[in-house]
C-alpha cells in the first residue's frame, strides 16, 4: 500500500497515526502542497484523487480519499488494535469528537481556504492568523467541554487506549501550537496531547519525522 | 427520541432523511438559528450541545451531536435498511463521497463562516455568493468525477438503494439551487438528486416540509 501525503497535512498525519497504531507498513509518497502551485492540483495526482486533496491511500487498483473514510476502512479490515470502542453509544461519542475536528475545525483552516481569504477577500496576515485561531478555539471549547468531566474520558479521549478521536485531535493541537494558539483553557486536551505524544505511533507520524520534512535547524 | 434541528440546516436534513429511511419516529424540536442571535448559541441549547451547532439527537440521557456520528449510530443500532454497503471497500467509497460534502463543502459554507466573512472580513454580498458557489463547485466537481463512470454507481450514488452518500448529497444540492449555483456540469448528481426526491423519505425531510418552515407563498 502507498499513502500519498504531505508532512504538514494534518489529514495525512491522522492516517499515519492510524497506520502506526495498527502496525501497517506503507510506502509514503510525498505530494508537495506548496511547490509549483501545489502538486495536489496537477493532473498526475488528480488522476488518483479527483478532488486534488491529501491524502490518498492506494492499494493495487484501489484508491481511497478522505482521511476518515480511510481510517474507518483500516478499522474494518484490520480491527486490532481497535480505534473505536465496541458499544454503539461509545462509538458515536468518539465519532462526534473526531468530527468536531474533522468537519468543524480543519476544513475551515486548511490551505485552500486560507489562500481564498487572503487572495480573494483581501485578508491581511493578522486577519488570517485571527481566522485560524478563531476556528480552533471554537472547536476546542466544545471538545474540552465534552471530555473534561465525562467519566468515559481516560488517559485518552475515550478510555485508556488511543483511538479515532485522539488521532484527529493531536494533529490539530500540533497546528494550534504552530500558529501560537493559546491552549491554557484546554487542560484535558493538553493532558491527552502529552499522553499521545509519549507513544511511538504518534511521534513517528509527526510532521518533522516525515521523509519530505525539511532538515531541522 | 428527539431531534433538535432547524428546517434549513443541511446537517439536520441529512439526519431527517436517515430517520425516515429507517422508519424511526422522533419528536422534532426546532432551534431557530437566526432568531435572537441564534438559539443554538443560548445556554439552554449549549447545555445539550456544547458546540452550539445543529443537530442533536437526544434519547433519554444520551445526547449525540455531529450528523455523521448520529447517522453511523443509527446504522449500527437499526441496521435495516442499510445506509452503508457490506463490503469494506464499498463502505469506504460511500464514506469518501459523504465526507466530500460533510467535510469539504458544508462546513465552509455554513452560517457561522458566512457571518465571519461578511462581518469580520468585510465580504460584500457578491463576494459571499461567490464564496458559497466556489466551495460547492469545487466539491461537486470531485463528487461527479467519482460517480460518473464508476460501475458501482447505480440509481443512487452507490447501487440501487439510497444511502449515506445520497443523504449528504441531496441537502447540498438543495442549497446549491437556493443560491443559484449552476449544476449543468454535474449530470450524474442531477440524476441522483431527482431519483432521491422521488422518494417519500427524502421529500418528508425537505426544509419546506418541517414544522418550523415559514408558510409557503
Amino acid at each position: 500500500m502507498k499513502l500519498y501525503g504531505y508532512f504538514r497535512s494534518s489529514t495525512a498525519y491522522r492516517v499515519r497515526i492510524a497506520l502506526n497504531l495498527k502496525g501497517v507498513l506503507v510506502k509514503h509518497v510525498p505530494v508537495h502542497m506548496l511547490r509549483g502551485g501545489g502538486e495536489q492540483h496537477q493532473p498526475a495526482y488528480r488522476a488518483i484523487n479527483p478532488q486534488g486533496v491529501i491524502p490518498t491511500l492506494v492499494d493495487g487498483d484501489v484508491r481511497l480519499g478522505q482521511s476518515l473514510a480511510i481510517i474507518e476502512y483500516l478499522e474494518e479490515t484490520r480491527p486490532t488494535p481497535a480505534l473505536l470502542p465496541a458499544d454503539p453509544l461509545d462509538r458515536a461519542r468518539v465519532r462526534q469528537l473526531a468530527n468536531i475536528i474533522a468537519c468543524d475545525i480543519h476544513p475551515i483552516d486548511n490551505l485552500r481556504v486560507l489562500t481564498y481569504i487572503t487572495t480573494r477577500l483581501g485578508a491581511s496576515a493578522q486577519q488570517k492568523a485571527d481566522w485560524y485561531r478563531h476556528w480552533i478555539l471554537e472547536g476546542f471549547k466544545a471538545f474540552e467541554a465534552l471530555i473534561a468531566d465525562d467519566p468515559r474520558t481516560g488517559a485518552f479521549c475515550h478510555g485508556d487506549q488511543p483511538g479515532l478521536a485522539d488521532l484527529c485531535l493531536i494533529p490539530q493541537v500540533y497546528n494550534a501550537r504552530r500558529f501560537d494558539c493559546p491552549l491554557d483553557d484546554f487542560p484535558t486536551i493538553a493532558r491527552i496531547d502529552a499522553a499521545c505524544n509519549a507513544l511511538e505511533a504518534f511521534r513517528k507520524a509527526a510532521p518533522e519525522n516525515q521523509i519530505d520534512a525539511p532538515p531541522a535547524g
